[in-house]
């Protein structure tokens, strides 16, 4: 079985490492020269994603097309699909890489989200500071990771600050002082089998995720399936999908939707049966899904802008390093660790500041 | 940090693809074509081990070499060990290819095992069978695995029945009817630092191990770990070590080392934070060792001879594959799966009759 991933960074890494004891083989379509790593785990393809022939070459080496990063047009998507099956589809891509679609789903489905309205002009963006009062968000509708792409509007000064960019092609959202931030992340296969991992309780820094604890019956679990459930069917979606959500009190608003492998759910790797690496191989491929239980509380660090020594990680007995081999850059995921039978207690551990105070 | 293993085989990969995560590189030097799976995993050197020059070149490449297979011969590694750090030490590998040195070193650090003399000529064998009565077992000193090599002698018939080659370089062994089977794998750095595995509880059928279990809290285990101890600390070994016992009543007779990584140890990848791969790579680079308790109980198949559809195997949720993707033999292991949270009472699964009924 051979899969063809569009994209080179750490999530398709660890899918053509999950691949491996299961005799799936990766095959990777990369804009940019790949890391060392990448290079050892499958054939490289080095094309814009623009380049049509060298697009439909990559994909009739392998039997399926997937992707490890939803800011890919949709067109390029739409017109491999003509050649090779792609999964998720096209429509994932176009609804999520798109944060005012996104939005209008969630409220087609009857997710609750923050309230939003779009910004095209600096005069929506006053209309917005009325509707919303201060402060409110505003972020752009797609290109946006890791922080990047929003900013927060305290007051009336800001709003004559905002860059030209955020026009034509924003949207504005109420500013929620939200208790928790928590993901789901589910897969379904070709056949409608699907699967949920445990709630991920997510700890962002700076824009960036911070940390993750897996949490087992969490008592938003139910809610949160029914949510990521009801965008699975209506799209009848294929492949590992994760619904990033703001908890206040006992609800839960929908903030976005990645359509593949989350950084939340790296700690399937390491403390659940099947990985969500692993399952989004299956889904893609039809293959029955795999247990997703949680087998032990964990807790996952990302390790970001510096790696620590490896001396030093592993001098933690429980600590599950992982490097990518990328190269260093401030604000840059590098790799990170993941603790097994983590205390969630021991939030202030020695492991945690090594790891943060690079 | 680059790690050079001599030989090919699944034990290798399986190093290798525990060294991914840590940013380790694994270099292999293999007598014969390599699998199309380790040609992904790394370089490959293809030469006979004794052309002296081509192993210098190889061991050039890397920090430090290390070995998948104790039927290396011990004058190579010697020669090797001029050029670059070698773990297990040389003396490790004459130690434990040779079925007389072994027994051996077991009287000699008062680990018991059962009773063993050299057999030479015929007349030992008659001398044998006089010593420890029918049945008994003759084995081939060294190059013996999977229950090749060895063979049971049950009556005075046998006798004139042995194949010529065990003469010059066999022992007998008094047949011991044992309650079980277990080993204990055990880890140590160049630091000293030792660690141990739950006991391994193991399965033979036709002198192939045909399935695995790990035991937390076993009885036997500071008994296990006591001999391995004293072993490790004769020879100031470094690195991954397997030892097999028989145990009857609640004695252990410890039966063979293996100067390596195991198959009985592949649960740890699976059911352990640290696998016995990680922590070989850990030991030879003289890093901390990372933590060897059990999370869950597991049971390991070896599949044997034919694999079985990857959709049948998928279809048990607590199924985890490993395909080594080897051409299938009769009697050749394929490849293994593992069942986390592993009921022991459910020994005759469905999911055992499917990996077994190739």
């Amino acid at each position: 079985m051979k899969v063809g991933i569009l994209g080179g960074g750490q999530l398709a890494q660890m899918l053509a490492v999950a691949g491996i004891r299961l005799g799936i083989e990766c095959f990777f379509y990369v804009e940019e020269e790949p890391s060392s790593v990448l290079k050892k785990l499958g054939p490289i393809f080095i094309g814009k994603y623009k380049d049509e022939e060298n697009l439909k070459n990559f994909a009739s080496q392998v039997d399926v097309v997937t992707f490890e990063n939803e800011n890919i047009p949709f067109q390029i998507l739409e017109k491999l699909q003509k050649h090779k099956s792609v999964y998720p589809d096209k429509n994932a891509i176009r609804l999520f890489q798109d944060r005012f679609l996104e939005k209008t789903i969630f409220n087609e489905l009857a997710i609750p989200t923050n309230r939003f309205m779009q910004v095209n002009t600096p005069e929506d963006l006053v209309d917005a500071s009325k509707t919303f009062s201060f402060p409110f968000m505003l972020k752009k509708r797609s290109q946006g990771y890791d922080g990047r792409g929003q900013v927060k509007i305290h007051d009336v000064s800001d709003l004559e600050n905002v860059e030209q960019h955020y026009f034509g092609s924003s949207i504005a959202e109420e500013f929620v002082k939200f208790d928790r931030e928590v993901s789901l992340i589910g897969a379904r296969n070709r056949e409608g089998e699907i699967v949920f991992y445990d709630i991920c309780e997510n700890v962002h820094k700076n824009g960036i995720l911070h940390k993750t604890l897996n949490r087992q019956n969490d008592p938003l679990f139910g809610l949160a399936r029914e949510y990521v459930e009801k965008i699975m069917l209506e799209i009848n979606y294929v492949g590992v999908i994760t619904l990033e959500f703001f908890q206040k009190n006992n609800k839960l608003f929908a903030n976005e939707v990645a359509p593949r492998v989350h950084n939340s759910g790296h700690w399937t790797i390491d403390a659940s049966t099947t990985s969500q690496f692993e399952n989004h191989l299956r889904c893609i491929l039809n293959l029955p899904l795999g247990n997703t239980k949680s087998l032990v509380n964990c807790c996952m660090y990302n390790i970001i802008g510096a790696m620590p020594k490896i001396e030093q990680v592993l001098s933690f007995e429980n600590a599950r390093l992982y490097d990518y081999k990328k190269l260093a850059r401030p604000g840059r995921k590098l790799g990170h660790c993941t603790v097994l039978n983590y205390n969630p207690t021991d939030s202030s551990s020695d492991l945690e500041q090594l790891l943060t105070l690079q």
